[in-house]
Order: C-alpha cells, then structure tokens, then sequence
C-alpha cells in the first residue's frame, strides 16, 4: 500500500467533528477503497479548549488556518469554516498555492469566487472538489461531471433547501400560514434565527450556480440567478395549486435557452404526480436531463452532519485513488461567460391578483393579458371581502418579459389592491 | 493535451451503434472533458455487411472479437455483445489479459464470473467497469464505490427490471390481469418472446448480485440470491395491496444481517407513497442507505440505447481521466466469501391463501400461523366460489423460516386448494 494522504481540518464545528468521527469509525474500510490510508495530521478552529465530543490528541493544533494550509505534513486540507470570504477563502487560497488539494463545503465561497478558485487549482496542480456544498449527502456533482458526462446536459432542476421545502410541505400538510410554520421551524433548529439566507433563496441559488456551471460549461454567475424567495407564498396559493394537481417548490432550474443560460431559483408549480412533486420535508432533490440518458433523479439528505461528512470523505476517497477532474468538469479557463437569457424559456403561469370589487376590474386583467398575447387557461374568483376580492389565474405559455409587462399594467391600475403574485408552471 | 485513448467497439446492436452515434455528436466535448483525445479505432460483429445507420468507413473491422480485443492499436475495448459465457468472455479475457482496459454492459457475464474478471483486471493493471450493467443510465454503480465510499451500507435496494415494473404497473392502472399486460408488452416490444428472463427476476437477480458485492465487499453470489418472479402476482393481490396503501414492486433488497447477507429479488410490497412506491412504468431505482449519509435514492432509465451508451461512456471517460477503481470498490483479494442468512431480516408479510369453503378452514390457518408465534395483523376473506374462497392476510413481523415451515402446514392440510403467495413487506 502506498503513502497515505495526509488530511487537514479547518473548522470543527458539527461537520468538523462529524468528518472525524467518520473516520474514526471507517478509516480502515477507506483505506482499502482508496488503495492508500487516510490520516488527519493536524486541525485548526477558532476555540481550542471547546469539548467537541471526539479526540483530537493525536493532532496537531494550528490557531491559524492559513499556517494549517502551509504546513509540510498536509497533502489536502477540509474546509468547513463557511463564510464567502475571510478565513475560509485566505485558506484555500494558501493551500491551492501550495499544491495541497481543497475539499470543502463552502457552497457560498464558490459561488462566489469559485473561477478564481478552480483556476488557481489547475495552475498548482492540485484539486478542487466541493460535493458537499450541493445537495449535501447526494452525490450529485459526481454524477454530472463524471457519470454523466458523455452527454448534452439539456436541463438541470433541483429542490435545494430543506427549509423551505420543509416550510411548503408543513403548510400543505396542516394548513398553516406561512409565519406559523416558519416560527415553529425556527423553534425545532430547522431554520435560522435570520431565516432569509434561506427562505430568501439565497442558499439554494448559490448552489444552482455551481450546478449550473458543471452543466453548461460557463463560468460560475450567480449574479445571473434570478432569485426569488418563498415569503410570497400563501396558504391560498398552496391549496389552489393542489386543486389544479401541482405542488409548489422552492425550485431551480438552468436550461440553455436560444437566448442564453437561464439560471432561476423561484417558487414552481410543479405536477404533484411528479418525483419533484412528491418530495416532501427537509429532503433534496436534483433532476439532470441528458439529451442521450433522458432524466435522471436523485435524492437524499441535503444537509447535517452524517450526510455532509459523507460527501466531503467521499471527495478525500477520490483524491487519495489519483482522481485529476477540474472542479467545474473541464478546464477552468475553458469555461465561457454565459450570456444570460432575459426572457427565459416560455412556461405557463399560475397568477394571484388582489382586486377591487368594482365593475370591469377583470376585465382590465384580461385586457392587459390580452394585450401582451397571453391568453387564459383558468380563472377562480374568491368571495370578496373587505380586502378586495382574490383571482387566481392560470395561464397558457408565455414569455416572462410579456407577463412582465402585462402585471406592471394590472399593478399600475386602480383595480390592483395588492402586488400580484406570479409563480412558473415548470413542465418537469 | 495527452495522447488519444483508443477504443474497441465489441457488438454493433443498438447499443453499440448508439456508443457510435454518441461519440459523433459529442466527441468533442468529451475529449475536453477527459482531457485527452477519444478516438474510436476498430469494431467487430457478426455481420459486416450489414447497414447499422452509423459510418463505420473510419474503423478497423475485426471478425474475431478476440483479435479485437489483441489489436496493437486499442487501449480500451467495449464489450457490448451479452452472453454470459462464450465470445463475451472471451474477448473481455483477452483484452484483460493483454492489459486494455474493459467496459461492458454485460449483468450476466460479471454475475457469473466478476470475480475471476475482477482477478485478471487487477493482475494486469487494467480497468474493469460496468455502469450500463446495472440500472442502465443511472450512475450508481459509481455513488456506491465513490461517492458514498466513506459509508458503511447497511441496505440496498432496488428496481431493476423495467419490463416487471411496467406489468406491474399496467395491471393497477388498467385493472388487466398478468397474462394480457404480458401479451400487450411484448407486441410493443418492452417484454421479449421469452419473458422469463425478466418477468422471473433472473435479469433484475444479477443486477442485485453485483449491487451486493459492491456495497457489502463480499465476492459476487448470484446463486446466493433468492429469485421469485412476478408470476404469480394477480389482480387481487394489487388490489389488495392498493387499498392498506401499498404497490407491489419486484424489489431487490440486499443487507448485511447478523447471520450472513441476504440478497432477495421478489416481489414485495412497499408503501405507496414512499420513492419505491411511487416509481411507474419502465423506470428504475436504486435505493442506497449509508450508516452516515441516511438513505439516497436514484431514479433513471434503466435500459435502451441512449441510457445505456451514456452510462458506457461516462465510464470511458474516466478512465481516459485514469481513474483507478477496483471492479467491486476494494481490490478482488480482499472480497470475501459471504455466508448466506437463510433466514433473512424479519418482517411482516402478506398472505393469499385459497381455501376449501368448510367450517374449520380458518381455525386450521390461524393455527398452523400460531404454532410458529406468528399473530395477524389483518385478514379478509371473500365471497366463497367454485373456486373456494380467497383469504387475505397480514402478518405481524416473523422470521421467513419459521413462516414457510407454517404455509407448509397449511399446503399439505385438506383445506389448501392452491399453493400460498407470500409476499414480503419491505419497511422502506
């Protein structure tokens, strides 16, 4: 057997911890897949004296990461610390420049400065390789850039975030509003005291970026995720969709449009019949479509401990076997800068409008539909009340741009009471 | 960029001419990913003359697959031609041999002999892979030797057979009976003439056999397997199975047990809601649980031309990338010779049984049942007929053992007037 792969660890929180713990459990098993051991040299956090539930004795202990990166014992660093920037990107940097491979979970970092990143890899001849920084235990970025790469990615979906789906699928389940579901997630540690890093979409958009990238061979651009969060979203919307045979997901999709590359995270209409419509509570989903294999699907635990340990010692297992992948597919300075698709691919829309109750408000709506060429496919009306009355709307396919426009009429009307709400039917 | 890998095609059906079509529409693409060159050098077939739809003008044609497989000019030999024994293995013998690395799509040739295949890869420093083998364009060979390699596994699972699934399927939508779903699959051409290749699970029993080496580092043990087909699934049983909010799936289930491992491919009921539940039509899925990551689920085309040229280049490209991956995850030496658990994991079961219409029928079921300790959880009994009458009944959780000795009691007393079904509740 040969040398081993001597292993760094930045960061020792609950994943730090998770990763040691799972060595210390499999490392033998590892060893043997992998063809070489596996040793953790030395680590580094920002408290050293904190009981973290595993021993640390027999490594070395560095306050610094940055010195963690440079030391002469480390082949591969492990960079759980999180954060876009400061620690966390100072760190891979110096380990990169080093020639020391990067296995990290840092899905914001990398979608964020991930170009500058896989370019510095390739120049120091060192890896890359970040499976646990999208859809958690689901091995998802090794199916597209390896199982799967014999084919045209045509499309690319995915469910994301676990607390938003979490969110939906409670609402759904028990008819509760949107704020109730969202404290009492918050209370079970489902969802962060500052919950808009993820209901905002946020988190899920950072990793559609990084999946987008992989698929389409372009340059990482977040900025181009069109982002929208699931705040909107109420219980009406929620048991209209139902009625009609949908459910609606937090759901990203990247397809190459004639137009250019279409990255969205925004709440969907998906059918409920579907894998993506029958996912329920915290789990991921990701949907590959190939233009040779058709669609694939692949589901799991999108984050915590044991799932987000698995994908990152996964990573390690590849490197220690010799494995050379750039971390976006092909060569970084391959990648080309997408042109972004304004108008995105046509869909039918699911559309709730707050309206006066006065003569002829519908019959602006229609007329500022029709104007635009979008014609109705459903219509239901609420009672109305002191609020104005409800009408949701279904749509046939149109571009975004021309719904765009006709919401900014109804919006600009003295009929509208409320912004109207516009949700994509995703043919999946 | 490197120098080319040099490839054999072995067998021009519809796979082989699809691995043709694929390389020429996206042949540049791969070699960006692969970093190197891939180059298609010389084929072989029964019938040279024969049109394929596919230029073969720019290959060496070889009548003799084994002087394929021996060609100066061939780094990497696909062996797309099936059979368990004869041609198959003897050019995947020769090219191991000679040190080019082998891809193939072969189940039954690698159930039968992985083992002393996986031996002469590793003895010549070659590669031997089989993603197309098992669930056709769904990477999952790769999630389990790779990406989920850090994990212990406590249970795979799968379906594996589309023509099964797509029956099964048919007789709930349609309320058809076996025989007619057969007939009607095999003039759409999704059943072959002879279906008990598939419909026996002997197909979906090799998929399973390599599963289990994989996850569990034992040597391949397809006699290991135990194999029930779905003939004996009628309408009732589906029916019956709908209403306590079940589908029946030919479910292959392979787990480590304290006795040894089991490997069962039988019809099983699963709930309808869970993954395995909602699966329809031809699709496959394999479900793999992890003792850190939880359970994944992966879900795709498990055959046909596209899926599975997709799944045989991706595993192309990895070794054009140098990916170095023993056959079953650890190095055929270290492979194990598992002991079969007879018994297998408890569970609870689903019973048809036709009875004579006497007084006393019953009481005789009850009995043989509580003899082996084994209580019911639900029973229902139809309207006798000339026939006699259907009973169905769920078991509490028992041993599989102690619940055939039981049936056997019941089968060889005056009131059994058919053989038992005993389908198995798998808790998924």
């Amino acid at each position: 057997m040969s040398h081993p792969l001597r292993i760094a660890i930045a960061g020792l929180g609950t994943v730090g911890a998770g990763i040691v713990r799972m060595m210390a459990t499999h490392g033998t098993t590892m060893a043997m897949r992998a063809g070489r051991p596996l040793e953790i040299t030395a680590v580094s956090a920002r408290s050293r004296g904190k009981d973290r539930g595993v021993d640390l004795s027999a490594f070395a202990w560095e306050d610094d990461p940055v010195a963690l990166a440079r030391r002469d014992d480390v082949d591969l660093v492990i960079e759980v610390m999180g954060g876009e920037d400061g620690p966390a990107k100072a760190l891979t940097e110096a380990a990169l420049a080093a020639g020391k491979h990067v296995v990290t979970a840092n899905k914001a970092m990398l979608a964020h400065h991930g170009q500058a990143l896989a370019t510095l890899a390739e120049k120091n001849d060192a890896m890359l390789r970040y499976e646990a920084a999208v859809a958690g235990g689901i091995p998802v970025m090794k199916a597209l850039t390896e199982g799967l790469a014999a084919n045209g990615i045509t499309r690319v979906m995915g469910v994301l975030n676990g607390t938003c789906n979490y969110i939906l699928t409670q609402m759904e389940e028990h008819g509760y509003d949107y704020e109730s579901v969202l404290s009492a997630a918050q209370e079970k540690g489902y969802a962060e005291a500052d919950p808009s890093f993820d209901v905002g979409g946020i988190d899920a958009a950072h990793k559609l970026a990084l999946l987008a990238a992989t698929a389409f061979g372009t340059r990482v651009d977040f900025d181009g995720v069109q982002t929208e969060g699931i705040e909107q979203i109420s219980l009406a919307d929620i048991l209209m969709a139902r009625d009609l045979g949908y459910r609606i997901k937090l759901l990203g999709v990247a397809q190459m449009t004639s137009e250019g590359l279409e990255q969205r995270m925004q709440p969907c209409l998906v059918p409920a019949q579907s894998a993506l419509g029958g996912l329920q509570s915290v789990t991921n989903m990701v949907v590959i479509e190939g233009d040779f294999v058709g669609q694939t699907v692949f589901q799991g635990p999108g984050a915590g401990e044991g799932p987000t340990a698995s994908a990152i010692l996964g990573d390690v297992i590849d490197i220690a076997r010799g494995l050379r992948v750039p971390a976006f597919g092909i060569p970084a300075d391959r990648l080309t800068a997408p042109n972004r698709s304004a108008d995105g691919a046509a869909a039918a829309y699911y559309l709730r409008l707050t309206l006066d109750d006065t003569p002829g408000a519908l019959a602006t709506v229609a007329g500022a539909l029709a104007a635009e060429g979008i014609s109705i496919d459903q219509m239901r009306q609420s009672e109305p009340d002191e609020n104005g009355a409800l009408v949701l709307i279904v749509t046939h396919e149109t571009g975004r741009a021309a719904l765009d426009r006709a919401l900014n009429v109804i919006t600009q009307s003295p009929v509208s009471l409320k912004a109207p709400v516009a949700l994509r039917i995703e043919n999946v």
